[in-house]
C-alpha cells in the first residue's frame, strides 16, 4: 500500500517539531512538505529550525526545504501546528483546496460543524465532516483536537460518563512549560515559582470536554450536560500536565466502582488498530503518590492517560489525579491519531 | 518592662530555625533555652545546627548551649517545633509543669479543649485554655496553630464567612518544599516533577478550618458547617503555599462583593497591636497572574495572606488563589503571633 | 545638601528595574526621569513596565511618565541599562550633551579612554574621564562597570594581586538566569538542564579584569599581565553568579595566606564612605559547601563578594569559589556605586 | 549458549536499580539474586524497593525475593552497588568465595592489584586480576569502574593522550542529583541554588583518570603523568554530568586537531562487540551550546560520551565540554560493560 502524503504547517515551532518527530517512520504517512514563516522559507529544515526536543531531529526532515504555508501542497492531510490567529486565516484555504486539515489550533474547535476529536472518546463525530463540506462547499475539511489540558481528563471521563453519568467536575491543572511553546515561559518567571494563570486556558477547559462528550445529531453536537470549573496553573515541569479532578455523578459512586469502570471500558475497536494508539488507553495506578509527570508522562509512548489517587470526595463523589503528556497525547500525537482514525474510517484515502 | 522568657523545643530542625530567626530582637520575648535531641545536647547551637534558612543564623543563638527537651526550663512560653509523635509525648509534661506551650505540631490540634488558633480568625478561642487547665489539672497549657496549608485560606474565609456564609469549599494546594522540613523531599523526586500527594495533609486541610471558624460554647468549639474537599500537591518551590479555592456561599455572591468583603473586614483590634502582626492581614491583588509564591511570599514579612484572581465560578460562586508563607505565617510566625495574643490577653504574664 | 538629579535609560528592562529599585530613597540621588522605548513612552512607569523583581516596584516610580531616551534630561548622571547596540549609538550623545553616563552596557568598556570601574578595585581610573573629555570634546562622559561575571572575582583578585602577584587564572562560571535579562532564557531550555554557553561572555571575562587591575598611565590603562581562561555556563538559579577559580601567583602561596590577604586588605578609604558600599567588601566563608547563590547572594544587600572553599590547587597554587549578586553588585548596584564614587571624588557635582 | 548467572548486591538503592534495569533482557546475563539490607530481606523486590527511576521496574525483578548480601549466591558475577564502607567489608568475602565482583564502589579502586576499568580506555588492565588472585589467594576477583565524574572525560582523554600527550588538565563539573543516590540531596538545598562542593569527589577526580590512562607493568599500573585539578559542583539536574575541561598537551595543538583525534580514534575491537557498547564511543557536537545534560544524556542509550565546544584555551591549548550519563555510563552501565569485557576476554566463563 502506498503511503498517504502529509505535510506539517508551522513545522519549525515546538508543536510542529513534535509532528515531525512522531511522523518519523510512520507506517501509513509520508511527509512531503514542511512549511514555515517567511523567515525560514527556502532554508533546509535542519538549519531553519531551532530544535528544542530532547531526542534528535529525525534524519528525513533535516534536508527538506521549508516551503510557504500555502494550499496546493502534495498532501492529502496537512497537520496544522499554526498559532491560533494564523490558523483562523489559513486553515479554511487549505480545506477549500481539498486538503484534510488535522489541526491542533483552537481557532475552529468550537464551530458547530467542525469535529473536536479524540478517537477513543467520540470517533462518530467525524460525521460532521460531511456537514461541514456541504455547508462550506469544501472538498477538504478541518478536524481538530482539543486543548492539551482537556485531553487527559476527557478520556478519563468517557467511561465514567457512560456508566454513571457526570454532573459536575472540578479540575485544577499543574501544567508543563512545553505547553506554552518556544520560547514560551521565561525561566525567571518559573524557577522557585508557580504562575497561577494561563491566558485563555480556563474557558477552553470548561467547554471543550462537553462538546467531545456530547451526542451527535444530524448537524451538530449536543453538549454533554456537565458543568466544569477549572483553575489552571503553570509549574516548573518540562512535559506532562497533571490535573486534580473532583466529580459528582448522577448517583453516589465510590472510588472502587470508578476505578473498575476505567479498567473495564471497551474502547472503540476501530481505535485499537491505529498505529499511534497506545496499548492501554488508560492506566490506573494504585500507589499513593502517582501519577507524577516526570515518571509517568512517557507511559504508552506518551499516548496513555494515567489516572491515580482515586478516593472519596467529601463534597462530590470521587476525586483523582490525571496525567497526560501535553505535547504528545495533548497536541501532535492527538492530531496524528485523529488523522489515522480518518484513514481507518475511509474519510481520507 | 522585662521581657518574657521563652524557649524553643526542637530548635535545630527547619521550623525550629524559623522560631530562632523570628525571635531575634523580639520586643516582648527573650530566648533563654534552645532544646535538641540527644545528638545535639551539650553542643553550642552554632555547631549543633545545620542552618538551612537563607538569611544567616542570628548572633544571639550561635553560642547558646543546646539543652534537653525537658520541663523546668526558665521559660513562661515554650514554642514547640517538635515532630508530632514527640509532641504527643512531651508537650503535656511541659503544660503540667506550668509552661505555656505554643505548638506548631498537629498532635493536640483537634482535642476539644485545645485552642487551634489564628489570632485574626478566632482570638476568643483562647478561652479554652481555662477549660483545658481545669480538665487536665495543668498550671500551664497547650495552644496550637493550624497546618501550614489551612492557614492562608482560613484567614481569607473569615471575612467571607461572616458576611455571606460559606457552605462548600474546594481547595487544591501547590505546596512548597520547606513544608516537609529538612532533609524533607529528595531533590530527584521533585525537579521537573510534581508529587500529587502529601501524607496526612488532606484530612487536616478538610477539618482544621472548620474548628477555627467555629463558635465557642462553654467547653468546646462547634465546627463551622463548611464542607471542604482538598487535593494537596508538592511542587518545586522553596517557600510559599499556593492554594486554588472555589467557594459556595449561602447566597449567590460575585467576585467583586467577595473582594470588597476581604478589603473591608475589621480585624480584631487586639491583633493589630501585636508586634508580629502584618500591616495588612490580607492583600488583594488585581493582576491576572498573581499571587505567585516567589514574588509574593514575603509580603508583610511573610505574615500577610495574599489573595488574587477573584472571579466567577461556574459550579460554585467564586474562585480565587491564596498565597501564604508556609514556614512563617503557616508555622513559626503563626505560633509566635499566638503567643503574642496570649500575652496581650493577659493569659501569659 | 540638595540631591543630585539622575535618570535611568532603559528603565523598563530587567537591569533598568534594578536601578529603579536601588535608587529608592537614595540619600544622594533623586530620580527625575525614566526612559523607555517607543512602545512605552508616554505611559506611566507602573503600567509600561512588566515588573519582574521579587520585591514590589517602589512607589516613587509608579506614576512617573516614561520619556524618550534622548539627551537633555534634567539629570547630572544618567544610568544606562540600555542593550549594548543601543548604548553604542546613544550614550555618546548623552555625554556630549553634558550628562555623566554611568553605563552597565559593554559597548565602550574596552575603549582606551573610558574607565571600566569597580570603586574598590581601581578608583584612580576615573582620571581617564578628563582624557576622554579632551579627546572627544565632551562636557559629559561615559564611565562603565564590568560584566556581571567579571565583577566578583576581580574584586577578589585585587588583594591577591597586590600582595602576591597573579600570573594565571582559570575561571568557570555557573551563572544565574537574571543575567540574561527578561524574557531571557526560555524555561524549557534550563529546567533539569545546564547550558554550557553564553554568547559573547567568555571574551569579556578574559579581558575586562586585566583592564581593571591594570595601572593607569597618562592616557590609558596598561593591562595587568594576567592570563585568564574562562568557561561560562548557565544554570537554573534566579540570581547570583558562582565562579570556580584557580590561581597561579608569582610565587607559591597557600590557601591560608590567600585567605589572610583577602581579610587584611585595606580598601580605599573613599569607597568605604559611599552609601551603597557594603560593610564588608569581601566575606570569607569557612564552611565546606559555601558560598551558595540562594543562601549568600544577599550578603551585604547584594554588594558583598563572598569567597569560600579556599584550598590548594594541584596545578596552580590556590583554588576557591566566588559568589556575587549579578544584577546588584554585577550590574545596577555596581553602576550606582561608580556614580557615588564620582560624586565623592568631585567629578560629578 | 547458556546465560551467565549474575547477582546485584545492594539492589534496592539508586545504583542498584539501574543495574536491575540495564540487566533486563540482557543477552548474556541472567539475574539470579538481588540482595538487600536486613530491612528488605525476605520481601519481594517489587515491595522492598522504592523505585526511583523514570521508566518502570522490569517485570523479572518484581517478584524476586530479596536475599542477604552474603557469598554463595548462584552467580559467576556479582555487581556491587554497595556503599563504599559496606563494599570495603563485603566485596573481598565474595571474591574469596569465587565470585567475580564488578564493583561501582570506590573502596578498592586505587588498590595496586585491582583493575580500575573502562573497556574503551584500558581493556588490558584486566590482567591485574591474575596478580590479585595470586596475591590474595582468591578464586574470584574484584574489578572496579571509576567515579561517575571521571568516566566521561577519561574516555575523551584516551585519543588525545595517545596522539598528543596530555600534561595538565583543569576539570570543573556540574553534577547531576542522581549521583548522590536516594534520598540524596535535599530539594531545599538545590532549587534555585548550586552546591559548590561534593564530599570526597575532587580527590577521586584528580587521581582515578591517571590510573586508568596509565601503563600496565607486571604487577601494577604506572600512572599517566597528567596533573589534574578539579572543582566539583552539584546543580539541579536529574541525570548527566557536565564537565568543563582545559587541556595542555605535550605540544601546541588546536581545537580542530583535537576534534579530529576524537573522531578518528580506533577503539579496541573487542569492545565494539560488547552488547552494552554504544555505536559511537564519543560523539562530537558542533553547535555552540551543546552538549546539554537533559538533551544529550541519552545519546547511545546513555553509554556515549558527548563532547562539544572545542575551542582554543588562552592558558593551556584546548578547552571543551564533556557530558556523560552518570548513573548509566558512569555507574551501573560502566560496571556492566566491564563484566561483558571480562566475558569476552575469557576471564569469566
Amino acid at each position: 500500500m502506498a503511503k498517504i502524503k502529509v505535510a506539517v504547517l508551522g513545522a519549525t515551532g515546538a508543536v510542529g517539531q513534535r509532528f515531525v518527530q512522531l511522523l518519523d517512520n510512520h507506517p501509513w504517512f509520508e511527509v512531503t512538505a514542511l512549511t514555515g514563516s517567511d523567515r525560514t522559507v527556502g532554508q533546509v529544515y535542519g538549519e531553519a529550525c531551532r530544535w528544542v526536543l530532547d531526542k534528535p531531529m529525525p534524519d528525513y526532515a533535516r534536508s527538506m526545504k521549508v516551503v510557504p504555508t500555502e494550499p496546493g501542497l502534495a498532501a492529502a492531510i496537512v497537520f496544522s501546528a499554526l498559532p491560533s490567529d494564523q490558523a483562523k486565516a489559513i486553515e479554511p484555504a487549505f480545506a477549500q483546496a481539498g486538503h484534510g486539515v488535522c489541526s491542533n489550533a483552537s481557532a475552529y474547535r468550537m464551530d458547530d460543524d467542525v469535529p473536536l476529536l479524540i478517537p477513543e472518546v467520540n470517533p462518530d463525530h467525524t460525521a460532521l465532516i460531511k456537514v461541514q463540506q456541504q455547508k462550506r462547499g469544501w472538498s477538504g475539511f478541518i478536524a481538530t483536537n482539543p486543548n492539551c489540558t482537556s485531553t487527559g481528563f476527557t478520556i478519563a471521563f468517557r467511561p465514567l460518563l457512560d456508566r454513571f453519568g457526570i454532573k459536575k467536575a472540578f479540575v485544577v491543572s499543574l501544567q508543563a512549560l512545553s505547553g506554552a511553546g518556544y520560547p514560551g515561559v521565561p525561566s525567571v518567571d518559573v524557577v522557585d515559582n508557580v504562575i497561577p494563570y494561563i491566558g485563555g486556558e480556563e474557558p477552553k477547559v470548561e467547554t471543550e470536554p462537553c462538546k467531545m462528550l456530547g451526542k451527535l445529531n444530524a448537524t451538530h453536537v449536543i453538549d454533554a450536560p456537565i458543568t466544569i470549573s477549572a483553575h489552571t496553573n503553570r509549574v516548573a515541569v518540562i512535559d506532562g500536565h497533571t490535573v486534580c479532578v473532583s466529580l459528582e455523578f448522577d448517583q453516589p459512586i465510590g472510588p472502587q466502582a470508578a476505578a473498575q469502570a476505567l479498567l473495564d471500558y471497551e474502547w472503540a475497536a476501530i481505535v485499537r488498530s491505529l498505529p499511534s494508539a497506545p496499548e492501554h488507553v488508560i492506566e490506573v495506578r494504585s500507589e499513593a503518590d502517582r501519577p507524577q509527570p516526570r515518571r509517568d508522562r512517557d507511559t504508552g509512548h506518551g499516548m496513555t492517560t494515567v489516572v491515580g489517587r482515586l478516593r472519596e470526595d467529601p463534597l462530590f463523589h470521587v476525586k483523582f489525579v490525571v496525567l497526560s503528556h501535553n505535547t504528545i497525547r495533548g497536541a501532535a500525537g492527538g492530531s496524528l491519531l485523529n488523522a489515522e482514525l480518518l484513514v481507518a474510517q475511509g474519510i481520507v484515502k
